[in-house]
């Protein structure tokens, strides 16, 4: 039996990993990568994420069975409408992508019918970026988050479902709507706050930061350029974001005065009530925090 | 020559912490602990965090050179006030308090003159309380800020500073203005964050979060009687700190137009740019972070 042929498209941090990934756990896969940079392709090869490095489209998805996009969400547009040709029939196509409405719309309109796309968002990933920081455990225990909609082909979801699966993630499935909703919630508001509490501090307070200030803003180091187009892309949901996240700002503010204090302590202890449930299931199921 | 002794004034994460990290590294101090229950106490002394506790004050800090206030913020006043007629001429009193203009007022006010008061904030801790999570290690390579006035001791003031760096600690000093100014923005400010943040989610949506969001609102598992003393001390900075952010905020809300993705991008590098040489200071100074 042949082995399954998968291209990855963009050899990052999530596409080197995942080359690493199905490396270390199957040995019937052939990979293929496509990038811009053959410094990073040469990388990726000699780290063993792939068996093959392509600087062209073409080559790189020809024969293949499964496509990933990997490229930042700002090309996944491009991307596909140069794919859409080039693609072999039958082939399933999927993506790592941090939002996923854009993504789903534009496969159902630029690739030709009946066309296999399965949207996918696996929760992995670092504020470091580039395949020197891939690693073949990055999705292990993370969840994968699926985007089905009414039309999506019910074997290419099974399929795709199944190869996050094997690289160790585990996996729900909502759709693209209630994806991008709440991930501006628990993901895309989360980093435009750590942006916001960076950009108020000058050095002298920065100075003075422990370790809460640190894990609070790690993530707004993370690439600007990424960031910029995730936020565009979600710019609806993370706006009602950002003013839901106002309102309780503004309740704390009211209960700021001496004769609130009972108030903000009930606020305060429901928060770290809720919080610290919410802790207990992460831990459970990912088996981090003690 | 007789050994020092030290009264440790609440025996919970940080005053537990002290007795572990004095006990470690030196072995020429007696330590006392006072604290209301017979229980925690009993724990210290079995841990080795103290050499003797006691429920009531006036034994705790009988003979004491130095005096170490490791309540709540919110007890600092009472505390101090049944502290004054009780302690020994000569003795040192210093606090480990999030917020530093109330305690220092209040030593002004209630210590009998000449008084010895030391305002210091050692920059330790975590979301966990309780003697039961002290540690040896708790203080070192941490940052312990002093907060003197034109009226501190000099001398008392570099006795606590040597305390605090025979704990492993580096220490700073700066007003006790300046400290709640800056503590507000790094360290109270990220507080109320992580707590508004936790209480815009519900629970399908924080089934869906990842690791940054955990890193994000760890804090706000914090103990909610110990941050409403602490956010209603502070509460005029945390307002104005409040206000800063909502600006941010509210720029970003302006950066979310298709026609602003140049400005986005801008500002997003800006910030990773700065928070990035924030980290490596820390990790530099700290050893955390890889």
């Amino acid at each position: 039996m042949e082995p399954k042929r998968i291209s990855i498209l963009g050899v990052g941090l999530l596409g080197g990993s995942i080359g690493l990934a199905l490396k270390s756990r199957a040995n019937d896969y052939n990979i293929t990568g496509y990038g811009h940079r053959r410094s990073t392709l040469q990388a990726a090869l000699n780290m063993g994420a792939l068996d093959e490095g392509y600087d062209q489209l073409a080559p790189a998805v020809r024969g293949a069975d499964v496509v990933i996009l990997c490229t930042p969400v700002g090309l996944f547009r491009p991307l596909l409408a140069e794919l859409a040709p080039l693609l072999p029939p039958g082939a399933i196509v999927t993506d790592v992508g941090s939002t996923k409405r854009s993504i789903v719309a534009a496969a159902a309109e630029l690739l030709t019918h009946p066309y296999r796309f399965v949207g996918s968002h696996p929760m992995a990933g670092s504020e470091k970026r580039g395949v020197e920081f891939a690693r073949a455990d990055l999705y292990d225990g993370a969840l994968c988050i699926l985007t089905p909609t009414p039309d999506t082909d019910a074997i290419a979801l099974a399929e795709v479902e199944g190869f996050w699966k094997l690289l160790g993630m585990r996996t729900c499935r909502i759709s693209p709507e209630e994806h991008d909703r709440r991930l501006a919630d628990v993901s895309h508001l989360p980093h435009a706050l750590a942006a916001a509490l960076i950009a108020i501090q000058d050095d002298a307070s920065a100075a003075l930061s422990g370790k809460g200030f640190l894990d609070m803003t790690r993530i707004a180091a993370g690439d600007g350029g990424l960031w910029r187009d995730i936020l565009s892309d979600n710019r609806d949901n993370v706006r009602a974001s950002i003013e839901r996240l106002k309102t309780q700002l503004d309740r704390l503010l009211g209960l700021l005065h001496d004769d609130k204090s009972d108030e903000l302590r009930a606020w305060l202890d429901d928060i770290a009530a809720r919080r610290a449930s919410m802790n207990l299931q992460i831990q459970r199921e990912k088996g981090i925090e003690g």
